[in-house]
């Protein structure tokens, strides 16, 4: 059990900063091992464990799921909805606290930005009804503009904001460091951003980066201001987890899972 | 000569499309073989021909230069003013339209981005009356956040027009559809930006970019809706050149560099 004040009261492992290492079953077994109290799920490992097992699982350790991770919502087509709405059903099955919904991008035939985020905005508004049903808010995630070209055209809190204001209740905003530090108008937006901030995603930016896939840093590694940015969140008014996500093909992946979360908890401690 | 109506005549290459091919004497004969007008020139190329040499083959080819490429501006530390002023005087004395300016980023030990970007303001305070002596504007390039780690914490059209509302004459800016492309604020910065485009740089962005330097696609090759964009910034009221810039280490620079500008001419004929 935490006492009081144990960092690792509030901490969450998500699942992809051990997605080579780690089942989900041996994920909730070594959360509750290292005395985290909250991971977040990915649907591929949420569907060779089960979900039947996943709620036992998840019960037996008095696990809570921060955040159920979805992505490649809305592609170009548009023809996935009930597919989508099954994903939905399954984070709720699970107690999820919210989807993280990385959208789509444009259709690289089309090459019409604009019009892949009006599709966007559209598809949130069709699948909305169904998770306002569940009571798992969709947590809209900007995802780094790096991205943009293959993965998702949500690329800024502001976009995001503008999003929830178009769209209303049952939708929210992922924040994760490793997408937004660069962005000068961060402050702000996390401040407008308020409650809706459904989970918040912590890792580092290594200044040697060079891939723009899983090539995340450790808290304290990289060169993002993580405490001043905790705050802002903090200051938004965020009591959820601080979800550690960190896709590391030359690092992270490669360690034991238990000197992994060992690592996120000692930093968490002390870089952020 | 370029007839009428030819592309060439507004087509320039940017000496890092063909940087690992040819010297700086190389890609002044290269343009004049290939019917084109101007080129860009980088710092490297010029001191290893020298300023008087580049001077004449210039002249003796009739070879504009659409911009002179600086990178690596106020670092950290803020010591390189002499050398700073010493690249504006290189740029004037080969005649360069403007010097391309990617000013630096935060210091990685204090991770401090608000101050960078207050110490890059106060840098170009300083060095742009000499521009503004030298007649040589001195272009602001926005540059992708991927490299705000790294490079550059300029990362948005808007950064830039707000910089050059507060710093006045002497500045400009430079698009590069490769670091504002995915920019949901794009179009209103282009009309806010105006006059102040000094030179407009061509690629593509391939959706499967993998690395953050680099890995640039020729136009027509990636997911970049450029006659869009170019419709945008001619909208602007840019008469200037159109600058080739395709870094691309798997693809580019292992080509004949002949058969590089031939592809450029074909691409920005069909593709932009």
């Amino acid at each position: 059990m935490s006492p009081s004040g144990d960092p690792r009261a509030r901490l969450s492992l998500n699942q992809a900063t051990t997605r080579k290492q780690w089942t989900l079953r041996e994920a909730i077994e070594g959360c509750s091992r290292h005395g985290l109290r909250a991971l977040s799920v990915w649907p591929d490992k949420l569907a060779e464990c089960g979900i039947g097992e996943a709620r036992r699982l998840l019960a037996d350790h008095g696990m809570a799921v921060a955040s159920f991770c979805l992505g490649g919502l809305f592609p170009a087509g548009h023809d996935r909805f009930d597919d989508h709405r099954r994903m939905l059903d399954s984070a709720a099955a699970i107690g999820a606290r919210c989807i993280v919904a990385v959208v789509g991008t444009l259709d690289p035939a089309a090459k019409d930005l604009a019009a892949a985020r009006r599709r966007i905005e559209d598809g949130l508004r069709s699948l909305l009804p169904h998770a306002r049903a569940l009571g798992v808010p969709l947590a809209l995630e900007p995802i780094h503009p790096m991205r943009a070209g293959d993965l998702c055209c949500v690329n800024t809190l502001a976009q995001a904001n503008d999003l929830c204001d178009a769209l209303g209740d049952g939708l929210g905003i992922v924040v994760d460091v490793h997408h937004v530090w660069w962005d000068p108008g961060l402050e702000r937006e996390l401040a407008r951003a308020g409650g809706r901030i459904r989970v918040f995603q912590l890792c580092d930016w290594l200044r040697d980066t060079a891939a723009l896939r899983d090539d995340r840093g450790m808290m304290g590694d990289g060169v993002i201001d993580l405490p001043l940015i905790r705050r802002w969140v903090d200051a938004a008014g965020y009591d959820g987890f601080y979800d550690v996500e960190i896709m590391s093909e030359r690092t992270w992946w490669q360690r034991d899972a238990d000197e992994v979360v060992d690592t996120c908890i000692e930093r968490f401690r002390t870089a952020c």
